[in-house]
């Protein structure tokens, strides 16, 4: 149960506690709001309508919402017209769909910069590119670390995009939130609750990609830790999931992009380069995720796929990028996306 | 290796034959032409040039085309321009995506006639019912069998909907054929090879639905199963596969679609359906499949989907039926859904 | 609701059948009693004290069981001792496993009488061999067909072995059934019900392995098609299920032993070779499936695998089954192997 | 390529440098040996035999083996006959399992002494309990934190069993390795890289649970994270992968176990609590998997699992575990369990 304040004093609070004897009671800032949360799991038939009044009718408070889910922040009830993630400036979660793409690694200064015009020139508005990379080997290239964030910090610079990039430890996390626009958390790290717990402190964006075997109650969930710690300004990301499939690494759950917006208020983006590990089944799937609701893209471009450092067979050039954002712009002037995406609200 | 030959005599025939001493051949009518191919596993790089050159100049051969994968009646090298299958004068894989759909089983004349007529004007050309159901559970409602064949059938004649309906075994196939246009292969009957080679031998249209856990070479082999009997009208069709998902009983994958346009010169048409089970999901993966170049869609409809005797929860009501067309029809207006067909096919 | 019968009069069903009006009832021979069962799905509360009580002092009736899952004839609550599936001598399901073995494929009759006289050598009690092979690609070698059935007849005579083959079509079944003791069903044939039913008409030993990505409650239902035919000499075969697993072609799913033998009466046996696909790891998951309660052993052993036209790389020597058998009879010896069995049948 | 010396000198090292010019090397100590490996992805056949033959002539250089996996210091050939990880006296790797044995979490001091005593009475070397919980919601149970590591290393004086208990972060590392004798990696950081570095860096056995949809490559990659920072002493743990499989929560992969034991020399545990989530099937996962040569068991026991914090319905009761380790002791007994690990070894 989540009891929705607005312009709550001390004793207005004070006041709701008291209402709630016994109960270990949470207090998280939620945009122009306060949410007074339970900490512990609870089963909403636990709270009789009685109390429920109650608490309806206590001073300053907005609104109080039972949810049945163990997601209670994240959950859609909370917020039915859906949220909308501001970063500085750019939206993602209105009615067009937000393009962010790049090189998978930050490799040198040239093909960073490079990319970048590129990838403005044909319409994308935030610059991705990884400074500190997951590897599955020790031995792999593991990124530039702050020489990378250095450098595209210059290519935000020079072209106004804005920056996304990946957070791996609570160690860097100043130091990468002082360079980028967007915390990006790796499906690697989305059970890794040290670091959601610690990106959820500070005032951030945050991008949380789903794990590769997670389902999305799951998913849901880890973006709760985030939220539940005071940071509301998440975004989640699809971006394939482990299946037994041999054709591609993994296998883009598309379902899941209208699946969230039913049970969440969160922007939800695709990532259909790590989705498919295949450049040419990039733009289909590109297309396929803006025609099912999806608020954005998350894509690899390179200059040079054949001489990337990671990921260059997903890689897509930006001629081939460019023509990808006319067809994203085409699919998006379709009347009925915003009726999907009021549908999806209405569940 | 396969030899494309045309108005070829006998002769032109043992002329072949001979340049191809010791091999197992297999002569494979495929519309205009024949197909000469061998019959067991060879590798490209089996026949020197010498040989392919030699072959190519024998009279009557239009072509010699070396394919490196298992499949080959099925790959698209033997048919760069892709194949439209021709259902009684309905066309899949043709420019504009087929609709088929209908309720999950016929259950009786009035249910079946209300959602004929309904899909009818919605814009639906086939109409879909199962008259043999395949059941988990040997005690749950198995199909009306001959009975509900003759329904369809009615509704065929009220309605000028062509049919496409379920083929469980070997033992009914006369008597499917004889009653509905295109004959389905289910998902369980993916492998069941004595079925594909039964209906690989007789002059009718089939869909083959993809195996819940087969990859998509496992898919293309199938069809090469029918065709390598002389059947080469197939259609392929998308379901959903089976993952560590639960939130849905299945998950789509619609990465498959392009991926199979890029293989096989077959049409290849989507079930939003069964791949979602969750009515929600069906109108959102529709459209993407369509976004991302599926040739068609199989939908189930249903009066009272809450009365269904099977699949209610994944069936659409008319109306929603009814706007799913309509925006089909306008995401297939955008002009780059031929560039995406022609370029799948250059790949 | 299951009304376990014996010695009934015509009569007797007679009175069992009015005092369940209404009902869909069928009565299935199982050993020395009838079943008669309901043919729709029936959940247990739907039958209350007074009615089971009055269906228990019918005459005949010995026992009334309900049973609330939808596998009914293959519950171990109608059987909490177990079964033991009698092949003509041999007995499956009783405290020593019974082990299968023999080459992937029915080559020639030097290969099948090599490999026939190593395994019985070895203390192998079941020779196995296929005749019809199941071939993703139409292109393979699909098996000698009847000429291999009469080889297996052959082995027969000369060593005594039993003999197992699969059956892969309802075309075949008198044909297998007059060379075989045990009709194996393939993985990919669990879903197919037609042929289920068919071997469900006839009074002979049927092994059915589990679908390749079925849940334990379709395999057990895949044996309810059978059973309630009147074929009750059931057995069932874990062979591997598919994963995201790149290691091995499948995963040997070693927990579906105990828990199948937890909710079924019938006999389940361990194939190591399909379940892994490599040699090396075939004999440690065989000491694995006896230790966890396995009723038996299918392994597949060919005198050269470099050699074999099939499955190559899973076949064991003969030297190296000679040594799993000793083994396998070591872990045998072990007391408590009685007491895990018991156990599970007490749950 | 990893060159292995004994006793080397600086200038011993610099000759091994000079031989290898423009390569980036790394020295790590590896017990008694210290291994030079190159930093990058080197494939095998890029190393020539000269070059071999000449760095294996310089001075204190033992061994250069070439590997071509990606993972280096963890493959058995660095290792043939295999590593015994001692914690502070037990060994694990030997030729006896050794059993980890406790509650999931550590509730209290009577639940954590009760266990204790029970687990030690049964035979169990080491004590499990987790004071850091890793909760898929943020709002569940977290653990008791420094209270439990208390609580844990009194249980440690009272009995003298060893302690394994999980680190989540890195910020709790020296806290944690003071208290515990190992640390456990869960399966949901597996690929938390950071954390991987951070304990390689002290000397402290580590036990690294296999992620729940991580083939074995990257498992071992995993292992490689932690030993090239310098720690050796690493054993994994094997608990189950994601699949379809609705009957349990995990699927237990006991062929990952003589898997891994062929590939690499590190110890390998079985934890069929978490592996089956079902306390029926503990005690035959635990049979099997020490029957395929498993080094050791990580099981779950609580004296009163209905009012278990977490993990209720997978945790054994206490004489049900020590009925468990009876069935263990005798499984050992076999004289063949040393040959498999010898076989393993050689393959």
């Amino acid at each position: 149960m989540l009891i929705k304040m607005k312009n709550a004093t001390r004793e207005d609070k004070l006041e709701v506690r008291k209402r709630l004897p016994g109960e270990e009671l949470e207090i998280i800032p939620f945009g122009q709001h306060e949410i007074i949360i339970a900490k512990l799991d609870r089963k909403r038939d636990e709270y009789s309508r009685d109390l429920q009044e109650q608490l309806s009718s206590a001073p300053a408070v907005e609104e109080v919402i039972t949810i049945s889910e163990p997601y209670q922040l994240t959950s859609r009830k909370l917020k039915p017209e859906g949220s909308v993630v501001d970063v500085d400036g750019v939206k993602v979660g209105d009615e067009t769909p937000a393009v962010m793409a790049g090189p998978c690694s930050v490799e040198n200064r040239e093909q960073l910069l490079q990319t970048a015009e590129a990838v403005k020139k044909a319409g994308a508005e935030i610059l991705r590119g990884g400074a500190f990379k997951p590897r599955t080997s020790p031995y792999s290239f593991q990124g530039l670390g702050e020489k990378g964030l250095e450098l595209l910090q210059l290519a935000r610079k020079k072209t106004g995009l804005k920056i996304v990039t990946e957070l791996m430890d609570v160690e860097h996390r100043d130091l990468v939130a002082e360079y980028t626009d967007i915390i990006q958390i790796g499906s690697r790290n989305m059970k890794n609750y040290s670091l959601l717990k610690s990106i959820g402190k500070i005032d951030k964006p945050v991008m949380l990609k789903r794990g590769m075997a997670s389902p999305v109650k799951d998913w849901l969930l880890a973006a709760e830790y985030v939220m539940s710690q005071g940071n509301h300004r998440v975004m989640l990301c699809e971006r394939g999931i482990k299946t037994f499939g041999e054709d591609t690494r993994y296998t883009m759950d598309l379902s899941s992009i209208p699946l969230v917006k039913e049970k969440s208020h969160l922007p939800v983006i695709a990532d259909p380069s790590h989705g498919t590990g295949r450049w040419e089944l990039v733009i289909p799937m590109a297309r396929a995720a803006v025609a099912c609701g999806a608020d954005g893209l998350l894509v690899e471009v390179h200059p040079e796929p054949k001489k990337a450092l990671s990921d260059g067979p997903q890689s897509l050039k930006p001629e081939k990028f460019a023509r990808m954002m006319k067809e994203i712009r085409q699919l998006n002037e379709l009347d009925k996306m915003d009726d999907i995406l009021r549908e999806a609200a209405s569940f």
